[in-house]
């Protein structure tokens, strides 16, 4: 556990340096998922107040006092049915609370309010601590690397299997892999998996239904795992038999722009710049119509979290952010083609933590 | 697609005369449930206006015009990125329109106001919809005895094909369970599987973990699948080989309670009454202490929602709401049983959908 604590305990100062820099004295904490990350308590229900000379506070519910105390050592705990109106009735007189305004309905506000001891202000914060979240910290980083090769494993065994094949629908390879990845750790999919094949392949949405594979299609498969607090996500598509002309002229365009985005990957980087690396190789190509997406975005703690590579995105890429770079071409009527790798950035060329061959594999 | 229309209408025109009911002239549903229930759209970004003339608007993104059109014939629609700002543009001078306080984050509701025509209000609502959503229509009476079918044949097969043994892990046992599911037709698992053995089962909340099932343990089972919008839920306890007198004797009264509890779910009947009913057989029994939690929940578009049969609960049981009846003794070091159907309240037995054998099965 003493390693753990000093990664939460850095994480909570780094917090505690914004508050400072905001005015802002304590910092209730209550989206669950910044809870787990500022201190390790992986239960359903918690609450933090973090104050800016970084000491702080935690509350849950008596089901988790034993876990509370095993994962939480290093923060003085109550256990309460009323986390929030407890944490903020120790505040004192004159100080100013920040809530995040991003996660707080406005219903609990009211109660938030109403739990307020006089001459206690609350203010609305928004971003601070996915500010902190953007960069991966060593453990983050094994985290997303484990998830992401535990996935590559699920999609090899899945594939060396024959389970990607003629005849069989889509659900049934989402659920053989989903089953792959289960047995090798994931606690669940991080989204619901997606094998579009033939005409649904155009779809960049569509889920996994009883469509059954045909030769000639192409297959999209676009999936990820839920692991100790981590997510994966990777996207390849397959071809069932020999497909046709156009189908493998979209696959190479796809793969040349995915190959760009990877490249433009790096520090310093604008992620408009990424975007436009991916999506200039498609529309030189004479399909940027059927690129209806952004390039990428960050993953950590979410699937789909700051950064985002797209025509809108703003800032620029650091070393130990995430990126996926996930370019497509969707042809209704016709077919379409996703590729998806997850990047670490790092001081020079990112890493590809989801090293699975790219080249068009006929199945 | 006729027969849902008329059934999101229907919806639609209860909300209709709650709004007029409560001097609301629009109600802006932005919780994606909601939506759905209200419209039948099943994408994951929309949102939709409910005026109190019955009338409706809804907007969603680029990737679901195609969906939309399909899902949802029957109401006005608009493509667009900003969804709540391009329906509350429509309104005119005057209106007072709802917004859903418990899901709209207080930064969101900044956005809301920046969007707000002159003279337009805004006015918090909570508890509407969920109001009528207590009580469940044919198509939902049917969407969730269907899920609670399929989760029993998976537990069926898993038992039938000797998935629960001594020497396999929790872990493979709940991927087991999760796969057979996710064939069955499942999109998910409703929440993460429980499958808590040995001293696990005295946990109520344990996951599934890499603990190997020993003989003498009980096995405590508790899951449910997520399908076309809809959840079940239900818990079964088993023995690895027999169990010691004391395990079997708190298997019996918690299954005494459980029947009890399910005796008592009639409508009219107070929800504290129902949870008394299970509570007051274990309590007797001694083993009060150990019954850590409530009784039971509502169950539909979410895995609990309500009413909530619990000491606390307010509110009497009416014809066509749903209920978990699940009661559970968890003995610290010892081990623990709990017992778990879904009911769906009829005018007078409550008609249980989870149709499993409850007496102790040594395995």
């Amino acid at each position: 556990m003493g390693m753990a604590d000093t990664r939460f305990e850095t994480r909570r100062r780094k917090l505690a340096s914004e508050l400072a820099a905001k005015r802002i004295d304590d910092m209730l904490v209550t989206h669950i998922l910044h809870v787990r990350y500022l201190s390790g308590f992986t239960g359903s229900n918690g609450a933090l107040l973090v104050s800016k000379d970084r000491t702080a506070k935690i509350a849950t519910d008596g089901r988790y006092t034993t876990q509370l105390a095993a994962e939480v050592p290093d923060i003085p705990a109550t256990i309460t049915r009323q986390l929030t109106s407890e944490l903020l009735g120790g505040v004192v007189e004159g100080r100013r609370v920040g809530f995040e305004a991003d996660y707080v309905s406005v219903a609990q506000l009211d109660k938030l309010k109403a739990a307020l001891p006089d001459g206690v202000t609350l203010v609305p914060v928004t971003g601070v601590i996915e500010g902190i979240r953007l960069t991966k910290d060593n453990l983050e980083r094994t985290r997303l690397t484990e998830a992401a090769e535990l996935s590559v494993q699920a999609l090899t065994e899945l594939i060396e299997a024959g389970g990607v094949r003629a005849g069989r629908t889509e659900r049934d390879i989402a659920a053989d892999l989903e089953h792959r990845m289960r047995l090798l750790g994931a606690e669940r999919p991080s989204f619901d998996s997606i094998v579009a094949s033939g005409p649904n392949s155009a779809m960049p949405h569509h889920g996994a239904g009883e469509r059954v594979l045909v030769d000639g299609d192409l297959v999209t498969i676009d999936f990820g795992m839920h692991r100790l607090g981590f997510n994966s996500d990777m996207t390849r598509t397959f071809a069932i038999g020999e497909p046709d002309a156009f189908l493998r002229e979209i696959y190479e365009v796809t793969l040349a722009a995915q190959l760009a985005g990877v490249k433009a990957a790096t520090p310093g980087t604008e992620l408009v710049d990424v975007d436009a690396a991916a999506r200039e190789v498609i529309v030189e190509a004479g399909y940027g119509d059927y690129f209806v997406h952004s390039t990428g975005h960050g993953i950590g703690l979410e699937v789909h979290e700051a950064p985002s590579a797209s025509q809108t995105g703003t800032g620029k890429l650091e070393e130990h952010m995430t990126l996926t770079i996930e370019p497509g071409i969707y042809v209704p009527g016709r077919g379409g083609v996703r590729i998806e790798d997850t990047l670490l950035i790092t001081s020079s060329a990112p890493r590809v933590i989801t090293q699975y061959p790219k080249e068009l594999i006929v199945l």
